[in-house]
């Protein structure tokens, strides 16, 4: 068989078998554990407080075109993927490990303007780039590690949603994939509208403070949309044994992607990389969060009690169920995305 | 300009210099750092203790042939040279995150012979895997971040070395570059050397319990070798700003790299891949560490003041200067290595 009909999810359930058969759970680092594989970044008591860490990669011509993305640009997205995994556990980030395989023949100003953006957003977020590796490899490579702690002695699991519990997002959805498509060549002739989307695909914020600040208000349970809104519902369905139900006309569609996409649902439900926080709570905690954090937040649907085989139910306010594609593509039987397992 | 040219070293004081040119040290992550890039791992305060963070990449065709290692030491090797950093700190490696990037195409009973064999050791390492990512790619990238702690409340750095000090290197060296000469093609018809030869390339064993014996023992200065015994003093010397003179004669030669190689003097100071730790201290610490330690320790020389431009003198009994290759290649410009920068 070939990691193509494996996939890889069926790659990380290898990893994780196999972690989980040589692990040692009366000794120190597992005694310690709290979070290993299977959240957006793994999580271990260390005295008062609780450690995170989590890693991703970027591989050329798979997660980017370098005929399309400036070298400034790339240097903010391989941060802001990693920033986000730890934003989806409402924690702290820290310090940046960073890992570069570069061919010999790239230009010395292409890597300065990539190390530079890299570096400066790492400031902005209050991170310490403390060390890493370079490579000479045949096409780029770039594995970032983060490393943080909890803010306080809590974090935001994919495992903890319960049902009647609503589902709220943070900012749009759908803008960075509709981006994808006007890279990849879908006219849209409104330069303002153009940079919009450009930015949500190759300069998406991480929301590490609204992270923390839902964990402030008493949220317990988010993911950070990086494989598409309904595909990270799945995920939190999944962890927390629950189901979910959206409503499509609630779900906060960019006006930019509705204006321009007449695919604009299908981008909202299945496009990835919005790096939105997508979350779960009680009415009042979810009102409570919304007020606390200045970024829209749209309640889009509710947690119910687990029914396999959909986890996920989309319908419209008659309650007319939407089909969907799920998203989060395969890594291994379409090479467009990847997985962190962290 | 291109990497080439620049040198991989060029590009880690890039990348350390923008990194300094961006830190805050008022605030947090930077206020807490106590080892940034430069060191054998990041290193930073955390309540009590001492964090420590290193990570490591190999790529296919660059640090290893998919047609001479098999998967089960690839997955060995993957995770002994990262945990040969920690080793050279005198820590206590405790949690892993593994980055796989592969080829769609590959053998699913391969890549589960890399991944048993890199949890196994984990294992006996007491390492937990808790994360990590898998994409797809057009070649094998693999990706390592181990996380660890001080033993007790001092680390073993590069800088620290003073002259009078005596100069020791655990185990044997030059073994590992051999191994690789005989992969390339060198005549070795002694099954039992080839073993050890093929043994000590592909399944180096990090000296981790014998850095935190160091430690123990008031050692305050060691590296692993990675690059090569001359190379990797050569990063003690320019650390601590001193000088050392070595005597050719006592340098521990592996009895099997001498009985089959010619060259077995070039191998044993300018080979790299060891992972043998190379330390200094007083001549009663060096003592008492010797006999705390349970595999061979031997004293090569001592470190004296700092006079450029050479660091590393290389001597015989008679005190003639012996010539040598620096070794530890530059990855952009001759292709054969990489260099972590924690």
């Amino acid at each position: 068989m070939r990691l193509s009909e494996l996939g890889e999810f069926g790659l990380i359930n290898l990893i994780r078998a196999a972690s989980v058969r040589y692990q040692n759970p009366g000794r120190t680092p597992w005694r310690e554990l709290l979070l290993g594989i299977g959240d957006d970044a793994a999580a271990w008591q260390s005295g008062d407080s609780i450690q995170l860490a989590t890693t991703d990669t970027l591989v050329q011509s798979v997660h980017f075109d370098l005929g399309l993305i400036t070298w400034e640009e790339l240097g903010w997205k391989a941060l802001a993927v990693n920033l986000s995994d730890i934003a989806a556990m409402g924690g702290i980030p820290k310090y940046a490990l960073l890992s570069l395989a570069l061919p010999a023949g790239l230009k010395v100003k292409d890597v300065s303007e990539f190390v530079d953006s890299f570096v400066h957003m790492a400031m902005e977020f209050e991170v310490a780039i403390v060390g890493g590796n370079v490579a000479t490899a045949p096409n780029v490579v770039i594995t970032v590690t983060i490393i943080g702690c909890s803010k306080g002695k809590t974090m935001l699991l994919r495992s903890t949603a319960s049902p009647g519990e609503q589902i709220a997002v943070t900012g749009y959805v759908g803008v960075s994939a509709a981006g994808l498509e006007m890279l990849g060549g879908k006219t849209v002739s409104d330069p303002h509208a153009r940079n919009i989307l450009r930015q949500a695909h190759f300069k998406p914020v991480p929301r590490v403070k609204e992270g923390q600040i839902l964990i402030e208000q008493g949220v317990r349970t988010a993911i950070d949309i990086s494989d598409g809104l309904v595909a990270d519902l799945d995920h939190i369905c999944e962890s927390s044994k629950v189901n979910a139900k959206i409503n499509i006309e609630q779900v906060p569609v960019h006006p930019v992607v509705t204006a321009h996409f007449p695919n604009s649902q299908e981008l909202a439900l299945s496009g990835g990389e919005d790096y939105e926080l997508l979350f779960t709570a009680d009415q009042a905690t979810v009102a409570r969060a919304k007020r606390a954090l200045s970024c829209p937040v749209t309640i889009i649907g509710d947690i119910t009690k687990e029914e396999l085989p959909t986890r996920v139910l989309v319908v419209d306010s008659k309650g007319t169920i939407i089909p969907y594609k799920k998203g989060g593509w395969d890594h291994f039987k379409n090479a467009v995305s990847h997985v962190e397992f962290t």
